[in-house]
């Protein structure tokens, strides 16, 4: 039986060993490190990384390589968060039990330590070493897939729909893509970037798009349900706040009952779409299953 | 003789239309993309972009390859002064004569234009075609020095350093500093990456460093300059907000007159790196003048 957790364990220390490597704090950094080190090592789940990995896994094997990559797109998403809680945007003043960064630092602090790990990514995965030609055209096309997946017509476009659909209703439909672009995308780039360096073929990032499409749109609906009937405390931040921002949600939309219903169906979709894959993507499995059942 | 205002319409008549290609509108474009091509078609000098043309035409040949990662630059570039004028920043309403982008759209949508558009620059360079192994070592590379330059340890290091400088006094030296990050790594980026698209040496890269740290201070000592006595209409925006805002300039430590001296100083430093380069460098030559001598 395969045990999510200690593998969990394990490759978030392995991430987390690796980002601390990247950002090497000395008692002279610079306030703008700092930041980046907060935001980045205040403890999150570490879901791309991990997706990434146990990609790699299941197509192939883990190498060096594939952790930068991880760390990569985990640097990424912190960026994205630091981003959305600015007062601008969601004006979040906690994330993950902790003062964001604009509360932590100051305003132009976390719009430059965000600026700063959205370029890091890149100086990441520009470093990461190629031998042969075919890595070097695998690189390319990562930092394409994660470029592209993270700007203007991925999570970027869903920021600017999330933003403006606050205090209008969204259908299913516009929801269900809101949430593909602002969240779906860098997920799926993750699982990419991992088939990719894992030595993987076209018709398994194929088949890997549709489970990451699916675990995508299945994690937000539940982080929809966890801000209805989530413990504040566990998740380390506020619940309730999408229905007093008046935000469309899965529960607002479908109710309770049927988004619980949804996410089962969508982790279903995902788990089909890994039949044709061996024990090696058991990581994979018991991550779907994780998506849904998690409490934070 | 060499004439550098048909050199530099032609070539910025080029990087236009290839920013406008890359930024394709339709009457159903999203909103950040309207913000971003607003920010990228305010008129722009294009000197990072020139340079990147003018060093790899120094050394070779310009290539459609050349002007890809010229408008790369040129994104970066227009990233960061989008961030630079927010309220949390600068705080700045006019830019190149017209409404900054948080004033044009608004503040949430100018911090994503901003993150879209430094995302869009490594679009742009990973999907420059390559045909053999040395071209991509070589992209690869681009991509390392451009994310370097603006990343933690270059340009966003230099807009900390100036943001926290208002109302401090910093020497000449720290004055220096802080604009050899800011301003002077993405030029000498953009320089480098001119040299090594064009097939240039290591030598070559050396050099053509020397030439181009010293413009890109010499810019800004010109800029300081025109703060002071420009011409206010000429420039589209403002004279005289250094000196509201305290802020430490060449000509606040320097004097005006020592200050014009200085980045006369500097430009024959960067003409005298072009001492081994043929007559294929005479638009460096040109840009170098130019530099220290425009109104704008």
């Amino acid at each position: 039986m395969f045990n999510l957790k200690s593998y969990l364990n394990k490759k978030v220390k392995q991430v987390n060993c690796v980002l601390l490597d990247i950002l090497q704090e000395s008692s002279d950094s610079s306030r703008i490190l700092k930041a980046m080190k907060y935001a980045l090592m205040a403890g999150g789940k570490r879901i791309r990384p991990v997706l990434c990995i146990a990609a790699a896994e299941a197509v192939g094997n883990e190498s060096p390589n594939v952790l930068k990559a991880a760390c990569a797109l985990e640097v990424v998403h912190t960026y994205s968060l630091i981003h959305d809680d600015l007062p601008a945007m969601d004006d979040d003043d906690l994330r993950r039990g902790k003062p964001t960064c604009h509360i932590a630092f100051d305003e132009a602090t976390a719009i430059l330590a965000g600026d700063a790990l959205l370029t890091l990514a890149f100086q990441i995965l520009s470093s990461i070493e190629c031998k042969t030609r075919t890595d070097m055209v695998k690189l390319l096309r990562i930092i394409h897939t994660i470029s592209s997946a993270a700007g203007y017509k991925g999570m970027i476009e869903g920021q600017m729909r999330d933003l403006s659909s606050e205090n209008s209703r969204l259908d299913i439909e516009d929801l269900s893509t809101m949430h593909a672009l602002k969240t779906g995308a860098l997920i799926e780039a993750s699982v990419n970037t991992g088939i990719l360096l894992g030595g993987g073929s076209e018709k398994q990032i194929q088949q890997l798009g549709i489970y990451a499409t699916n675990i995508g749109l299945a994690f937000q609906v539940t982080d929809d349900i966890l801000n209805v009937e989530g413990d504040a405390e566990l998740m380390g931040k506020a619940i309730g706040t999408d229905e007093i921002r008046n935000k469309s949600t899965f529960p607002s939309l479908l109710g309770i009952n049927e988004s619980k219903i949804f996410k089962k169906k969508l982790i279903n979709n995902a788990l089909q779409a890994l039949d044709n894959f061996d024990s090696r993507s058991d990581p994979l499995r018991a991550i779907a299953s994780y998506i849904i059942e998690r409490k934070r």
